[in-house]
């Protein structure tokens, strides 16, 4: 440890959290953990943390508190009896959750004094402390400046997404989005494969390269969209509307439900209507955030 | 050119038609090309094609017959004069299309005693005869082994899909299903962020991320559809079905239209009556391939 590193105290030893408390020690901070349940604190201790029980007094122990709880609620529960320690310092959030619970957590610290940071590790817990693993925050840029270098102890890739605090539930959100229908595309067609006798796991590497290839045109489409110029399609929307037919081709004999798309379909449609045809599939962002009354 | 390679004749000379046919030339294949409107086939020509304007006379010229036109009705339409002259040889069609066309074509390929193989490739035409290009392909594995070779000049990533002529168009729509969903995601996402004053372009490298995650995650999930076995989850169903109000939330303040996720939560509502709930999300492979009645 050294005299010069940012003393912490981590709150909330899952995976996670410990994961946390021992990149702090391995970077020589002075670190001090607190747990619900205080066996989880022994590895750490034996590895050189100080385990205080009481978690105002470990509050108490350093002035950034970065804390990795199950949710919003549980972190607001397990900190209350530490509000009047905790005022005045500084609190890093890393928890999941959604913008509505990190707001809710920030107009309680704010009630209390609390200076507010809130991010998310967007890997597994064994990769933090790695030079390439991102970590994004959202909140005042001055709080995050004075901590930055501490925060990149967690990971090489540490960003600061803006001054909101739910900059990184929202990203989390606007990310996460892709996950269920990503999926679903992918197990639509292993029902499709799987009914003709190959395997599920026959579709993997294909949909893999598939996946890479969308990751390299979000970059174009994304600029479409800040342009809000859909002129010069790479694919067009139209060439979407003209693949409907496929969908209901696939479920036609029934055994596979493809009802899932018809959402996407009437957004296509819609789409057509007004005006977007020959236009970039892009332009879909202009269907969903102009709703139907 | 050199007299072991066999001959090939390529019809359809657009982009991709273009690059299969310097592709042949490049390998040192004897390449006899046509094309509807001749003047496509004046470079190949002076890099050392034969140019042949009569259809007949164009596949006369060579065992093996590389088709890219447009569509499987394009491509019947332009062969139908050479289908006497096709008899006996191999059809290799490399457009793109579905299942339903390739099956029109093999009718028609099978009336005239035409032997065909169907493929897709899996790649832009700037990457055709490189190392890594992949391109699958479906139909007899004799036909496909008596010309494995050749085939191979186009992308070192040569795969036999199975006997089925139709399995190309097959994995086409099978992996191509995850397109407009993931697309969609990440068009919302940019609802979210662009409402905040950020910009699209902002959440592109997180989406990189996590649709590689989402590549990671498909083997082991392949893996469960092909054993039928969900309880093992890594991220359960269940989980997925408590974070349906959060999809709301994102829609709630009306300016983001969310509507397309109410039939994914619907599957889920019926994974989770099906007793799927602290089953792997795979297991919606089983909802929808037992649809409603």
């Amino acid at each position: 440890m050294s005299a010069d590193k940012t003393p912490v105290t981590v709150v909330g030893l899952g995976n996670m959290g410990t994961a946390l408390a021992q990149a702090f020690l391995d970077a020589g901070h002075p670190t001090t953990v607190w747990n619900r349940s205080p066996g989880r604190a022994a590895p750490l201790a034996e590895a050189g943390a100080v385990h205080i029980a009481s978690i105002a007094e470990a509050v108490a122990d350093s002035p950034l508190v970065v804390a990795c709880l199950t949710t919003y609620e549980a972190t607001i529960e397990a900190l209350e009896p530490a509000a009047a320690a905790l005022s005045g310092r500084v609190l890093v959030t890393l928890n999941s959750g959604t913008p509505k619970g990190v707001n809710a957590l920030a107009a309680w610290a704010s009630a209390h004094g609390i200076r507010l940071l809130d991010g998310a590790v967007k890997n597994v817990p064994d990769a933090v402390g790695k030079p390439e693993t991102l970590l994004y925050y959202g909140g005042d840029p001055e709080l995050f400046a004075e901590h930055e270098a501490t925060l990149r102890v967690l990971g090489g890739d540490t960003v600061h997404l803006g001054d909101d605090v739910d900059l990184a539930k929202l990203y989390e959100q606007a990310v996460g989005g892709t996950l269920l229908p990503a999926l679903l595309g992918f197990f639509q067609g292993a029902a499709m494969v799987t009914k003709r006798g190959k395997s599920a796991r026959s579709l993997v590497p294909y949909t893999v390269k598939w996946l890479e290839m969308i990751g390299q045109v979000l970059t174009p489409m994304a600029e479409e969209i800040d342009k809000r110029d859909y002129s010069k399609p790479f694919s067009s929307l139209g060439l979407f509307h003209e693949g409907i037919p496929y969908d209901a081709e696939i479920g036609a004999d029934g055994d596979i439900d493809v009802s899932w798309h018809e959402p996407m379909h009437e957004l296509l449609r819609r789409g057509v209507e007004a005006g977007y045809r020959d236009q970039s599939i892009s332009a879909l962002y202009e269907v969903i955030t102009r709703p139907r009354r």
